[in-house]
């Protein structure tokens, strides 16, 4: 099935306690693409650079056989830059810099070809432009999800709001699952958050895992405990391409297969914090994968084969 | 088979976002011991009380098949005293008073009946204590389990690391096993802690879930998502009692069964949480605790007949 993603393409400058990186290609189209570029071909991409962005990059988008039709680049701006520092124990970071530049006033224009997709994946961007995409699409798509930040519950929460009304799942962590609700438990706030919208919620808990709810059913996927977290940027976005990329390649929407598609996404984001940026997501076979799936399905088993 | 059970049976007085209580049963050994009759008959008790201790919560845990033997009764001493605040988000906690009173020079007497004994779990208390114990009994019983807090790494580091070297099972929390490792990794410490003594070792991780280690196997058993949890207090000691009682009454210490036994004693602590103090966990019956483990169970289940 089609895929398209709308999110941010953008430079990040990353520092944690194991070394530092000039600017690198990120943002979170950028990592929900090339995660789930492992599940589908020909992912469709509707984000906006400047001229500065290098070629480089794009084709390294357009080498894992992501379609880059809709990836507008204004020629005189300049790429949304992030630059951010991780403390110690990588769980909280500053952030140093954010310049929007050519995000500021994007306009998600989509090219013709773009009709007609069947999923439709939401990064982190202003409830204003998502909803736009939404409504510039003729056909709704089979599945929409949605992924956003404190940020626009903090200065857009109306907009917010109403964008989350027209799509089918939501994604954010725990914290921003708390903010939006105003409950402290989990479960509660699962519970008001479906009665916003979306009918499935996605909880990250970082390195705690991630909760899947929908109606009654709720199902939990484990973190990978993993020696070493080298870089978390661009963990939840991974996670959200592993998950949707495995949802588009197999249409299947149902809760079972959801279960499947979010630990394909965890298995996506424990490769993506092993290395700094992308170098470790542009970087692995089908293998890899598969192999990863099952250390987490034996992390939970029961009956392994010791 | 036979379960020995040493810790403290005291008095808490608790208070949290919920209510408050009084002066109610409380104590590591308490919580074992009553979790642990859900799985085994006659686990016996080495623990000493002042003469304030009622009768009556000494018939509760008798009641419980609990035997009282080795409950030592100190007529003119008080019973060890903890009170202590829960903070909003049930995460953390104040000491408001802790009086040791009897406990300061309690000296573990093992009556001769006690001896033979198969499971041993000694629930938190000084290192030298949970030493004594291992040294007085004549037959080394087939599984030690260690329980244990960061108040003995501050002051008695020394002495706990002697005891850990004549235990199987360690459990802690994900704080005390970075503070006893010096590694942020929990794998990293994970590997250290069992080069310490213990070939098992358990991280809990509260409200998400606990780690089972043993040489290079890793299993993750999920806490339970929950609506409300209404006082923390003892859930720790809950999950070690379902944990070797599990492991006492099937007889079998393999890891495949730990996994299982982790599973129970996640349930138990799941209870636990759901009233003040002991008062959920003294009114179980069997299909309860068969309906909570299947729901931990059906968590992480992939295929689940939905």
């Amino acid at each position: 099935m089609s895929l398209l993603t709308v999110g941010s393409v953008a430079f990040d400058a990353i520092e944690t306690p194991f070394g530092k990186t000039d600017k690198i290609i990120g943002g979170a189209a950028t990592y929900i693409s090339l995660a789930s570029s492992y599940f589908i071909k020909e992912g469709k991409l509707v984000a906006v650079v400047g001229g500065d962005f290098p070629k480089s990059d794009i084709k390294l988008l357009e080498d894992h056989g992501i379609n880059t039709e809709g990836l507008q680049i204004k020629e005189n701006e300049k790429s949304f830059f992030w630059s951010g520092k991780y403390h110690n124990d990588m769980n909280s970071r500053d952030t140093l810099v954010t310049e929007l530049n050519v995000l500021e006033n994007f306009d998600p224009i989509l090219p013709d070809s773009y009709q007609g997709v069947d999923f439709l994946m939401l990064g982190n961007l202003a409830p204003t432009v998502q909803r736009t995409v939404i409504e510039r699409l003729e056909k709704r798509p089979k599945l929409i999800v949605l992924d956003t930040m404190n940020f626009w519950m903090d200065i857009m929460l109306d907009e917010l709001l109403q964008t989350l009304k027209l799509v089918d799942v939501l994604s954010i962590n725990d914290e921003e699952a708390r903010q939006l609700s105003g409950e402290y438990s989990l479960v509660k706030a699962a519970k008001k958050i479906m009665g916003m919208g979306p009918k499935t919620l996605i909880i990250k808990k970082g390195e705690h895992g991630a909760l899947l709810f929908q109606n009654d059913n709720v199902f939990f996927a484990p973190a990978l405990p993993l020696e070493e977290v080298f870089d978390p940027t661009g963990a939840g976005d991974s996670f959200a391409g592993g998950f949707i990329g495995y949802l588009a390649k197999t249409n299947d929407i149902s809760f079972n297969n959801m279960k499947k598609a979010i630990i394909y996404g965890s298995a996506m984001a424990s490769f993506t914090v092993e290395k700094f940026g992308t170098e470790r997501l542009v970087n692995l076979d089908e293998d890899d994968l598969e192999i990863r799936f099952q250390r987490f399905i034996d992390l939970v088993q029961l009956e392994a084969k010791i």
